[in-house]
């Protein structure tokens, strides 16, 4: 076992093919490593990074083969991400959601098996999936920009960058408040809406060049962690891009969602494996250094004292905890056939998501607390955990909307079983 | 999906065969759970259990076909216990005892297999092993005897009783604390110390018939829950066991522990079954009722109060928590090839048995909450969940120690390693 | 400080004078713990406490000296509940609902003073309330019986007891789910609303007499706690209640509720005190069991041990807060002039109550666990604090409750305190 | 009330002196306010602070006015360092530091009261405990250096700074690893070990000017949180200290320390002040943004979402928390006669300083969570929030390490009870 792959501390059960695709994931992370702490001081994506990843052939990891790729799943992509996240968080973050944007391919090709476009749809909706996934394939990176700053109550995730009609194209205006990779991807796949809708049937998928005209980024992004992942976002002023770099066909986007597996565009469960990897980095590296170091008294390990054993046991039980639920999810968004219906499997999500992170940023809270006045520095593996780690509190929904989300699932179909039943008696 | 077994929200993935088996687990639950409010206000075993049991050929379970029984494993026990812990927990605890007996006699035959028994000791080992599993297929209910009332610092248990040889048997005294269906059992499999050791070595077993001379049953236990389980204890004074009834050589305790996946015996987990079937069931009795019971103002349920909606959001993610740590460990015990070493699995309990148990005493907690004072009783479904599972706060170890077993653990193996590396860069 | 007397453990700057009735309290404390076990087994309310607590002046400890009574504040009342909570928590609580009913004799005096009623009202005002405490001065029982089934989304409590005029009189008809001291107390002071009215302006006060025609006991209340208070509740059919044992004057309810100074007719948290008096016996009690017991091989107390120490340190810290909660919601009450305005106290009684009960069922679940499975009796000073002390989590309001309607009450007065700021800029 | 003082929230019961005292303090925060942001960013002490607070007469607020103070007990500094915590954490930080320096100088009077110092001692020590007064008095900063980076099983702080003989004075040898004001304080009020002493008996207090020859400041710290304090530490290489510059009456810093109403040298509460204005101010301005923003769609505040109510509530019932063990353990040391005796205060803070900060944590962790990804900034009030209060988790003692000694304290405390039982009935 002392070969064990990084990535096989998430997913213990991996194929030779699998395996072999982590490897190459192995090969990158000492650069990882090596760039994470000047990456975060700086609060500047490491350029060089692409360029590593593309030599790896990573980029087309979970592109299939037929398109180019490595043919990796969910399951690859999980431990990827996680095994990045034990190195540079940020780097991870940037490339789950590189990866994301496979979605944007995989599913419609699969919506057309499923028989969800008419003939006249197919060619189009095919040719964008393929170009979507032979450029990632071929080495290019793919920002995913859907987020934007406005709330609402009854979506996660609202859109307000239109799409309106021009000749051979579409003129793209709006802003995106955060997306990774900003200023570094080759392409931002955005998502818009076409002018004159207003639900998400008018939502459309566009290719933004970095460098074209109208596309400007936002002031440089100052978060508390995950700070070298130029999370700037971008302004598109009357940014035009020509049709066939655009995915426009009414409702795509929704039939395209029938085919997730998981919630929304599905992999979410990846970017908690950046989460896990940063804890499972931190977890490891404050042992090390609590068993090393001794008290001047006794010459016991820091690490025996009652506290310190108080600290131990909290972490390894939260660091643990990520795991199942991780793996859970993983298990349930890539068994075939599917253990448990969709509903099922979107709700543990709602679940899991906030399981994770909360866990994971109480690994490091424990970590913080382990080390004393000393150990808690802006920089270091600790402060820098903790301020990655509480990132992932609030990315996409924290714990307690989660839960309260599940709650009103949980309430709603019982009373719909409750109604059925009572429709059957009477 | 409409008929889906109630074991198999626990174990999701049956075969078959496993399937098979819970179907006669299913024939049961009707009759334990008619049973189960009156055996706790009485405060009694139900008898006509064993029988019922019996008749569905649940008694052999998990002894091997080739001994007359089922042939089930850890999975089919857990899936058992679980199911019948949605139906009367006290039974389903005292049936998971009767069952743990079964490792007396699988651990043995594997070390006779593993080769740590010699052959004049191979014979002997060998029919008292196969004693147990037949006697087990037969019908027979085996009580397990081992707890009592000393605590040692160092210990989770530590056993006075005592055999000493005479002529053509044993003569046992002293007292057991616990151990369920006493008075009730057809026999109490019981551990004793051999006369003039002092460690494990000496540990030795005995079939104790449940009305031999000097066998008695100590005052009723008077549980706060889990209280139809007869479990007195009982004393034994200068009571005989023929040799034939006897497994004395010394150190065959020891050697059979060896062959266990997990802790001690193994099996542990199916106890925490028993809580997560409890759980289970007091949520989905407590879902029903604040979803069919509505507020007299507003005429909606009364789940959908916000109050309600923050429990039942807690008590969802309590309840899968159970899950998780379970299905973890029932794959860590059950794979094979093993996916983890063993002392991987091991320390994975120490965390997941307090995990459990503390989940599901929160989802009771959560039920008795949102019932309100008028679900505050001693009796129903939730007060018997709230007391039966407290009892799995404090059975075995509660979860402060498990965690800080675990912090010991990691501590010194962190310890080993790097005094490993010093060794070698020296 | 060796004879701090045990309500000084809340109350530790007492004046002579509660000194002096604090006494009062400590001397029938030694009878109130000697019945308790016996009480909670048998889930009787121990009839003989009444003349005690008669005896011993005490049924008018908060009656002021002019009307025949003690002259005790709420600093009494809470320092006699907390001190007969450490001894047997039923007694206390049904003896803190008796004290409750000197509100409506003191509120309404102190309303009368606030020039709340007209010159016609004042007489029948003054009588009532005079007959009220002159009737505990003298020895009289006096049950209060407000807590009906029925539940609405916007309201603690839903009044569905009805008083329709009659010759002289009332006739009133109605249950009353919870009141302590039901068939042991000389009346029960019974909440109902007039005919006609829909409102609170309608709510009404009547003495109803124990054994009067058409009052009968609902089926006895098998609670999970506090089993000793005789809390089943009456019906009411068809009742008579001559003009002179009534209040009914539209609106003195709500007028009266004017002068509380806390939340609803004040006094609430000398219920919290009950359970905090609990929680400190429990913790004395488990503290001096795990010190004086030790382990068989080292000889050291069994509270030495890690877990044991993460256990009592977690204990202190929740039973310090129970005190803390309680003391300060004390000081806000009963300072002169008010520390802080009205609604500050009521918002900080909706924390407070919840803050309290579930620290002290921690204590409790505490104490449990670090008896184990030896000392998860039904009776005994664990079991019964574990059982009484979850009623607190229940009774008024759960915790999740009070701080949902603190987030409101926050972010309304925020909501006005805008408004206003952009009135004036405007 | 609406011209409540800031430090009024903390200490809602002050005489016109302390009114009049928490004026001038209330005149600073606007200053200090507007400098807090920079302040955190540059990582940088403003020392323009110095000047301001002195000319608020700040610098002697708790110096006796026989001395030239202001005559400030520990409720002003509480008051004080509450407020500007509430304005610039880092600075109330390095001015409570400034602060504690006045026992040097106080508690030596007071054992001089009480006898514990002879003729012949009593000029040296009034002498230098005069001059730490005057010194305050008159203006000058006194940064008080203790800790040392070395840790000890059964020690807060180990000293391993020496002080040896010289002709006229002390030569001093040794690192400071924390202390507020490196570079900005005039002195180092700063303890060592004189030479050849092994205990606490030899420890001596120096007045280090900041500019001696052999004083070096140590490399910039580079902390999470608490940024603005120039918290360094200091290295000592040979420095020269003249004998009236000195403290070094062997046992004097023991006899001292006897006079203490808390812990250590007291006061410790007020740094926990610092933590709670820093924790009401977060909540002030998160309160205000979710309530002031909207949702586009409602156009109802995103403070009534669900989730923020639920955020809401606990960050409120926490903020309180804070409060509560705050304004006790203020009270336990400021009662005049004591109100509990001194093991009691002690122990009580080993409890109320893990309370307080890790309540305190809990709120900058909620507001985080309800300021969603955009709000997750480095600078900021929530992200500034964040990363001071998470100093507040480890500086001193984490609240794990003070239960375990409190939990130590109880079981002594009862088996020394135990033991003189058992005495007395023998």
């Amino acid at each position: 076992m002392t070969d064990r792959l990084t990535g096989e501390r998430l997913v213990d059960d991996m194929t030779p093919a699998e395996r072999a695709r982590a490897e190459r994931v192995e090969s990158v992370l000492p650069a990882l490593r090596a760039a994470a702490a000047k990456a975060d001081e700086e609060a500047r994506f490491p350029v060089e990074h692409v360029a590593l990843l593309r030599d790896a052939g990573l980029l087309g990891l979970v592109v299939p083969e037929e398109h180019g790729g490595l043919g990796g799943t969910l399951r690859d992509l999980a431990a990827a991400t996680f095994a990045m996240g034990t190195a540079c968080p940020s780097t991870a973050l940037a490339y789950f959601f590189h990866n994301t944007s496979a979605s944007r391919g995989l599913l419609p090709l699969e919506a057309i098996e499923a028989g969800l476009f008419d003939e006249g749809e197919i060619p189009v909706v095919r040719a964008f999936a393929e170009k979507v996934l032979t450029r990632m394939a071929s080495g290019t990176w793919l920002a995913n920009f859907a987020s934007e700053s406005v709330k609402s109550s009854s979506a996660n995730i609202t859109i307000a960058t239109t799409a309106r009609r021009t000749e051979g194209g579409w003129i793209l205006d709006g802003e995106k408040s955060f997306g990774c990779a900003t200023g570094v991807a080759d392409h931002y796949l955005t998502t818009a809406k076409l002018d004159g809708y207003e639900t998400a049937e008018g939502l459309a998928t566009f290719f933004v060049p970095r460098d074209a005209a109208g596309v400007s980024v936002r002031a440089p992004w100052d978060g508390l962690g995950m700070r070298a992942t130029a999370n700037n976002g971008i302004r598109l002023d009357g940014v035009f891009i020509p049709d066939d770099e655009a995915m426009t066909i009414p409702g795509a986007f929704t039939r395209m969602l029938q085919m997730s597996r998981g919630s929304f565009v599905g992999n979410q469960l990846a970017i908690a494996a950046v989460y896990t990897g940063c804890a499972q980095n931190v977890y490891d590296v404050v042992i090390e250094q609590l068993t090393r170091r001794t008290f001047a008294d006794t010459g016991r390990p820091i690490a025996s004292s009652p506290m310190h054993q108080v600290l131990i046991g909290e972490m390894t039980k939260d660091l643990e905890t990520a795991y199942l639920w991780l793996r859970r999810q993983l298990l349930l968004e890539t068994s075939e056939p599917p253990l448990r219906p969709k509903p099922e499997v979107f709700r543990q999500w709602r679940l899991g998501k906030g399981a994770v992170t909360e866990a994971c940023f109480q690994v490091a809270l424990g970590a913080f607390k382990a080390s004393g006045t000393s150990g808690a520095m802006m920089g270091g593996v600790i402060g820098r955990a903790l301020r990655d780690l509480a990132m992932g509190l609030v990315m996409t929904f924290p714990a307690e909307r989660g839960r309260l989300e599940v709650a009103q699932l949980v309430t709603e179909a019982r009373q719909n079983e409750l109604f059925a039943t009572a429709e059957r008696s009477s």
